[in-house]
């Protein structure tokens, strides 16, 4: 799957990705009108709404990108009816070509861990068959727990070519609380970079490994440090336009062959059009407010090379 | 719901939960050839079953014991199905007066941390209702994201009377890969104890916080340590009897007035038809073996005190 996120970022010339993390008070009014008014007031209702809100961003999109990431606690938040529009939102955007990130941080330890990477990238054996629950192309992962928490997803993505990125320094505010503490001269987020390495190690791809890692945009000089740490790792790069990156302070997470980073942005696009800049579009043409984002951040990031 | 959980682990004199993971190879053939018989093999046949699983023992040790907790993982590695299945399951244990703890080990940052957190122990608001999505008493969560990862849940807490455990120190082989790394003298689970403690200040309940914390019982002079540091935080304590902790061992994670922790079983309990020592019941009375087990480790507990 790396082989094919790396395909397809050269062939859009994007190394972008959207994040579809829909919130109820993103959904343009007619859609939500329409699903309050066929189920009520209801999770249905909400799980429906921004399952209808996602797709009609995907199909304004899908040919400018390689990839989507949607977030699932903001579909989880509406419970199972949330999920189900996640499940469907995953179908769809797998339907369309474009590899699907599925954003859950999941970390636990050993069988458990295992149930996770089964549910999210492989499947489970029922009898005689083989059942696949949400069967993303990509997870995110939390290394709090070690080791013992990343192998058996790394075990998975071997078996079906999938491939997760490892939580190293994320785009928050208070991400230095723990992440930047210093264990003798270097910080945690080193040393859970190099960890990263060396779980990737055994599983590569053409050029870049089956594990990657995240690290924010808000962060260049320590993003410059853990390319060089993680070189055969692609990094999924928060943070970009809503929560402060810019085009600028993302080149370090990048390689010299121009790949290794594909960055993220989710409002900025999926919510485009209740930006001044995009606001000629109207509510109703929220889709092609997000499709003027997406090439307007293409251009943006573009410049940097 | 902190008073609550200290009120009834008084009352039933168990300071146990019930750990509700359910693997596929646990469920006993008559539960499994039902549902496969009337679903195929399909992850319906395989929620409905670990429902049925569950329910079963719910049924044989409510009334013995204060608190339960299903580690979503293994109801998600069957996609929806199984998270109706968890769902239900939270639903039940609730109707039968137990306090359900939501094994989710979530974390993420700002409006993706508020979204789990109303996704399991708030709400949403849909138009002018408010929807609740899994509505678990407790969840577990990762600090990995430092504090605007835990806030979201901690200004939930306080607004549902809910409550969070924290991972601190986790039970597993690896765990001291990144937690027991030193930062100056101290090991970084001993830091995110102190800001558990400091997480927990403002939303006290009658004896103890809003705010626990994990810590394995396989780390007991680890335990010792962080029961001081988090004197007003109630400890989850995971790893007991099948991960080698032993009730010798629990002592340390109690204060003096005998409170403070509350120690989990999962495979213990609700796999105890498998192990040779509660033989005699049978695949068919799987439920009456757990509550045998239950019995059990009540009795091996009260003997620490």
């Amino acid at each position: 799957m790396i082989n094919q996120l790396v395909e397809k970022i050269k062939k859009t010339q994007a190394p972008i990705v959207v994040g579809l993390d829909p919130m109820i008070n993103y959904v343009p009014k007619h859609i939500l009108d329409k699903a309050v008014g066929e189920q009520g007031e209801t999770l249905e209702a909400a799980g429906e709404a921004i399952w209808e809100y996602n797709k009609g961003i995907v199909d304004a999109v899908y040919d400018l990108i390689p990839a989507v990431k949607p977030q699932i606690a903001m579909y989880e938040q509406f419970g199972i009816p949330g999920l189900v529009a996640f499940k469907k939102t995953v179908d769809y955007c797998k339907e369309k070509g474009l590899v699907v990130i599925g954003d859950v941080k999941r970390g636990d330890i050993g069988s458990t861990s295992t149930a996770y990477a089964n549910g999210h990238l492989g499947g489970v054996q029922i009898g005689n068959k083989k059942c696949y629950g949400f069967d993303e192309d990509f997870v995110t992962v939390n290394p709090y727990l070690g080791t013992d928490g990343i192998k058996p997803f790394v075990d998975v993505c071997k078996e079906e070519k999938k491939g997760i990125f490892v939580l190293v320094k994320t785009s928050n505010p208070s991400s230095g609380e723990f992440q930047d503490q210093k264990i003798g001269d270097k910080p945690l987020y080193e040393i859970v970079g190099e960890h990263v390495a060396k779980w990737g190690e055994d599983c590569m791809g053409d050029s870049y490994s089956y594990v990657g890692a995240v690290v924010g945009a808000t962060y260049p000089e320590m993003g410059k440090v853990l390319r060089k740490i993680m070189p055969k790792s692609y990094i999924l790069v928060p943070g970009y336009g809503a929560q402060g990156g810019t085009a600028k302070d993302l080149k370090p997470y990048f390689n010299e062959d121009g790949l290794g980073a594909i960055v993220n942005s989710s409002r900025g696009i999926i919510c485009a059009y209740k930006q001044e800049k995009y606001s000629e579009f109207g509510e109703e043409n929220y889709a092609d407010a997000s499709r003027q984002a997406v090439i307007d951040m293409k251009e943006d990031i573009a410049s940097i090379f």
